[in-house]
């Protein structure tokens, strides 16, 4: 099995958290593969999939892109490992988690890692990263970063609903990890993976379950290469 | 079983979020709940629960408040009816739904109709309400439901990983509703009770899952005292 995934300068440095997502789900169902570094310029090199982004996995003969794919993918192709999900009702909720990750959280986390992102990504990434994004955003890159000491209070604001289980709870899904964990956590991942940045506060219930997520599974993505914040 | 339920001036104009969340329940578990009406300031009419807010259910020798331990105490003790969760994956991240929807889409709904629920609360109710909710607030209500023409568009973006859903899907819980979907269409039912303030735009998919809620259970909601919006 060989996962493509978005590296920085370094082969070593993966901060896509969408691939952050899908190492967690392999090392969940206890399936190991092969990490493939790309970066972003390097749209040829997965034109077999068919698209034009990562993850992209691969195994055996079948090629899957989208980590929502690849997720659902893991779960029926390997029903007999332990499920992501918890089933179909589980599976549909699981669905929100991952919208409101990605339309909420992430967008509560970019400016405070944006510039960060530019300085990690391999040289040469720089150009179209930045022109891609500019465009995206309609402004600098710099004007996206500016005031990262307030907008680190909307992030703290955002995660209320999310703080509010881990404040009750040990993990979203309850007393174990699940897909929907893995989902919120490959946001943090992404953010420790380039940015020295302090997201959270000690003593937020949000930061206590990021530590025990870092430590699943021997401590893989404690020992990814990151930053400690 | 008799639920006492938050009403307005008049008895039959049920408008609490929580309180809709419970009586979509019932009519999902195939039960059938006597609704007691209840105000803001009878708080001694309710002491027996232990507590002073709606919903309270009273079922035989039981008495439960809060509306996520009644759903909870339904699934439960009413175990062989249709579920409400669909397991306790499904339950863990069902609760996310119940946080987010009491932490952000209540707040970007309150002051879009603050002034109205003062309008059509009991008149015993009105000193109480505004005191209450101004302290609440640091402000009057009308500074709170000033510019809804600005806030609604708020509304809209904060609805944004939920339209994800259901432009996708028939219900938050996939193809049959569950009491996520429930927790959600509780604070429409809420507006719906005591304003004609559009919250929605025509072709929104969130209106068009809204209408399919509204036409559950033979339309118990859509005829339900409210407004037409």
């Amino acid at each position: 099995m060989q996962l493509y995934e978005l590296a920085a300068q370094e082969d070593d440095r993966c901060f896509s958290p969408y691939c952050w997502r899908i190492r967690m789900a392999l090392a969940h169902k206890g399936l190991s593969g092969e990490t493939i570094p790309w970066r972003f310029t390097e749209k040829e090199r997965i034109a077999f999939s068919g698209q034009e982004r990562v993850p992209v996995l691969f195994d055996g003969q079948t090629t899957i892109s989208d980590s929502w794919a690849i997720a659902n993918y893991l779960e029926s192709t390997y029903s007999d490992r332990p499920s992501l999900f918890g089933g179909t009702d589980a599976q549909a909720l699981t669905r929100f988690v991952n919208t409101w990750t990605d339309r909420v959280l992430h967008a509560a986390i970019t400016p405070l890692i944006i510039t960060d992102i530019l300085g990690h990504i391999h040289e040469k990434d720089r150009a179209y990263f930045r022109e891609s994004r500019e465009q995206r955003f309609g402004k600098t890159l710099e004007d996206v970063a500016s005031d990262r000491d307030r907008k680190v209070l909307d992030l703290h604001q955002t995660l209320e609903p999310f703080r509010a289980i881990v404040r009750e709870r040990t993990f979203l899904s309850g007393d174990r990890p699940m897909y929907a964990d893995y989902i919120v956590f490959g946001a943090f991942q992404w953010a420790r993976s380039i940015s020295p940045f302090c997201l959270l506060q000690d003593g937020d219930p949000v930061a206590a379950w990021r530590d025990r997520m870092l430590h699943l599974y021997d401590g893989m993505s404690l020992r990814a290469k990151g930053y400690s914040v």
